[in-house]
């Protein structure tokens, strides 16, 4: 049972305090005290609650997500996900409904409480909508209850979906039940302002008086005054299943290739070794995107594992989210700009719902070239620092994709993996060999020193590593400067002990394809005020939306190419910054 | 006539050149590189597209808002919006459907090449949907075209559509226009790999001859390896209607109000001034929130020029941006997380279109308090910082607010202004004066500086203001040091003047209802390393998703509450980083 339209939090209670989940006067006593459990919107540290909601729209998505759970669990219990009527308004229902046919989820129901209100006033007025048409039009089945107050309706119309007993017994199906908002209490029913406004006092007792109950409001009102939080807001931590992850893979110094196949790759190690079995532990999410996200393989080495969710990214985003609190290690894979700008939110209440996603996005930053600026996403490390259950990565390589995505399919929580379109070798050591093959193994929070130097240090990661690695050799033999090169393929959490020891040479410049202002630089930045440390900090990357063409001649000209750099550092000397 | 699906450029740019809009050469010749105004996704810097796209499922809200302009201006031309079918999954569009008929934009028609293919394959399989059901459930004439390679039928069916011949003549119609993809070219008809690949050389000669054209490529890349940008990437500026502002009001040292309330008194001015002739200038846009974002009254002033979207704020959000570039003053108005994080890609899109909106947020920060973390919007800076072409301003308190609001409805460009939801006491300056009243005038790129002090600054906006200035009294009265209080109601222009004046005391706080890590504490954190000033940062802000309680109980949890500032100062002063 997942309550969609949060809001109704009081209704909720007091169903679980009937069922024995929550005592009732903790309820009255602490609703909406801060620190308390009985949130204003539902959440899970309330006994019974399975998903916070509040922002509309996501309910039947996260219910969706679930379902398939079950579904691929063999769990034969079924999915409630009760609606408001306004909230069938917003577009990620429509995506979640197809999703939920294709897929043949009979396990999910929805029931829409159509009160004829929302906040604004009746549902006609502010936007009329047919909604049992659209789930019609979508092919599921629908169950219309004349007279939703009366229970005996309601219960028979759930007794048929329990049961099947509807027109196609292989799709979800929707209980449309008519109610009265605010039944049984003369002066309040099917007025729009008692959506989210309290009765005063005297209305109150006039409510409950025809109701037929006894006023508690005056003898709790001081009990409240005085309450210590008692039932604290606290949800106990997640399982997760055990993943096998194998062998990492090492690349070559020739070996040319992307990080995305690289990662395709490790899906098929991680659907050869976890997939096989009746129960898959590993799943795959796509929309309309597989084969550029390098999903393919992993599709067909495991059929029932992988989703295609077609060009619905709201739906997928939160689909994904709840479907890897089910003991799935998920994986959601897209361009940055669909992944990230346009399912922020989603991650977002994800993230709130403590998931355990793998949101991982190729097509990052102006690395996707041709497709220019509504594709080039420059904003990823800038939007996902606000959610602070996700730890962000972005491998330099082939062969540290391959570390880094083995380290997130083993480990519980919310991460996102970035990555560029563009082919690339593998960084090399000093040695010549490659830097993040063989032995290495990734640790969040810890950045790799590839060159030292004591000239400065270029900070950087992803794409535009190699050309911070050039630039470093450039300004060694031309110039005769020595500047150390680090990677930061772990940004959240980020290892502020090597920026001050990076800080310490006196010059620091960070080079990145991602906004200038909020990306690596900026966290830099606020490590060197952090902690007082006297450094000059450069902070080179994108400054204006992208143009449309090779990423090559975008790179050099948002200036974060071999020469870009170069040019940065010899202009710091000019000033007199390095320490010579 | 706007093109949804912009990867299908270069049929546009042949289209054009058909039609004498650009030469057929330079877009041989320039396609896709760096600096051309041939880009990947249609941009308008070609003349003849109206309206950038690449993220797919936006293009009918847009539409949309161009129709209701036209509509508004009592201008009779039609608006197409050429859509795919794939795309017909996103969520968005059954949004802009709704919207569509609750407004009779009778004048707008879409146009669905229904070739049942998208990028991963066929539509039945990536994700089957019933695109003319779901039309016809949202009440649009739908008109199907069973040979849509037969330009005779399109002609047939547009005809129709120009003459109103259809059901329904109040509401939009589609055409949905069954095609072949790749039509006669017997290798490619109907193959989904083609959606996104280009031809190797012999194919393309075979593809030529088959439909029977000269093929011009040897010819071309030669020139096209030599050639340099002609038809380079530029975009006329905006026009920008004369909006009349008015006298601002002043709210006295005693009028207690939120600031919401006096957006909502400016934006009834507004209407007296503009909206009372035929055609409106400033235009209201709401999602089932007028009355919590303080719009009722612009709305009974001004019936014509304000629109109810309903919980659909993706839909929205386009719909205002692409209104406002019809010579409107659009406002957009719902709760930050709405607003901001739940609709940051159409934003971004708006601005790569380079619309002229007004988003105007309420309810932002921890001050929504007892909501609760869904929607408790504390990264709404953090987001917009990315948008390169919007200004960003939290005013401190309602005084302030009229004269942001004011300076935005007289202003071109995008902006965004973010508010709390609790009431507040005006801001005083030092003789006890309201500090933004009477004669102040609001400056964007400029702090208010509105104590001095030498043993260090606060740095502060929006609901925390009030209390960085009671912070500094106390810090003054029982501690006898004297800070510095700035408000920074401009954030985006930052005026780094300022903070650096500021930092002359060797200590600056920044203290807001923001994540602590992404808001005005990391823009102070770029100017001071951008400059190499020497001076301690300490930056107060939110460091956990919030909970549900007052406002004031949450702001006290995270330190940014007076105790929590003056504390602050304290530990710096005990760490001896004060210079007294």
């Amino acid at each position: 049972m997942l309550v969609s339209m949060g809001h109704i939090s009081p209704a909720v209670y007091s169903v679980l305090s009937e069922f024995g989940y929550v005592q009732e006067e903790d309820v009255y006593l602490e609703f909406r005290q801060a620190g308390s459990s009985f949130t204003g919107h539902v959440e899970r540290c309330v006994p019974g609650v399975e998903w916070n909601t509040g922002n509309l729209g996501q309910g039947l998505s996260a219910g969706a997500g679930m379902a398939l759970g079950l579904q691929l669990k063999k769990n034969p219990a079924r999915v409630a996900v009760l609606m408001g009527d306004g909230e069938q308004q917003k577009g990620q229902i429509a995506e979640a409904r197809r999703f939920a046919v294709k897929y043949e989820l009979s396990n999910l129901f929805g029931i829409v409480d159509r009160n004829h209100l929302q906040i604004g006033g009746s549902t006609n007025q502010v936007m009329p909508q047919a909604i049992r048409a659209d789930y019609i039009a979508s092919r599921w089945n629908v169950l219309y209850v004349e007279d939703g107050n009366d229970f005996e309706q309601v219960f028979q119309a759930l007794k048929k979906v329990y049961r099947h007993e509807v027109d196609d017994p292989t799709v979800p199906s929707v209980i449309v039940a008519r109610t009265v908002m605010g039944k049984g209490v003369s002066f309040m029913e099917n007025k729009a302002k008692y959506h989210g406004s309290t009765l005063k006092d005297d209305e109150a007792a006039r409510a409950l008086e025809e109701l037929g109950v006894e006023n508690p409001i005056p003898s709790l009102r001081e009990k409240r005054s005085t309450r210590k939080i008692f039932q604290s807001h606290f949800c106990a931590p997640q399982a997760y299943p055990r993943i096998e992850v194998g062998e990492p893979r090492t690349y070559g110094p020739d070996e040319r290739t992307d990080n995305r196949s690289a990662y395709g790759a490790v899906l098929e190690d991680l659907a050869r070794l976890n997939n096989m079995g009746e129960i898959p532990k590993v799943l795959g999410f796509s929309c309309d995107l597989e084969g550029s996200v390098k999903m393919q393989g992993f599709h067909r080495l495991s059929e029932n594992a992988f989703f295609e969710a077609g060009i619905q990214e709201h739906h997928c985003a939160t689909l994904a989210g709840a479907v890897s609190k089910e003991d799935f290690a998920a994986f959601f894979s897209t361009f940055g700009v669909f992944g990230v700008c346009e399912t922020y939110n989603q991650h977002r209440l994800n993230d709130i719902n403590e998931t355990q996603l793998k949101l991982v996005c190729t097509h990052v930053g102006l690395d996707v070239g041709e497709d220019g600026q509504t594709h080039q996403c420059i904003d990823y490390l800038s939007l996902l620092q606000n959610l602070y259950g996700f730890s962000l990565f972005m491998p330099a390589d082939p062969n540290q994709t391959d570390r880094v995505i083995r380290h997130i399919a083993e480990n519980p929580g919310n991460f996102f993996v970035g990555m560029g379109r563009s082919k690339m070798s593998p960084i090399l050591d000093e040695a010549g060999a490659p830097a993040f093959g063989g032995a290495y193994k990734f640790v969040p929070g810890k950045a790799d020193w590839l060159r030292r130097g004591t000239h400065g240090a270029i900070l950087s990661y992803g794409s535009v590593l190699h050309y911070a690695v050039q630039a470093r050799e450039e300004l060694a033999q031309k110039h005769g400067l020595q500047l150390a090169v680090l990677n930061f393929a772990s940004i959240k959490p980020l290892d502020a002990a090597a920026i001050a020891e990076a800080a310490k040479t006196g010059l620091l410049i960070t080079a990145e394809d991602h906004h200038v202002d909020t990306g690596l630089g900026a966290r830099v930045s606020n490590v060197l005020t952090d902690e007082g440390t006297p450094c000059r900090l450069i902070r080179l990357g994108v400054k204006k939306y992208g143009l449309s063409g090779k990423p090559s001649d975008l790179y050099h000209s948002e200036g974060i190419d071999t020469e870009g750099i170069v040019k940065a550092v010899l202009n710091a000397k000019e000033k007199r910054w390095l320490k010579i």
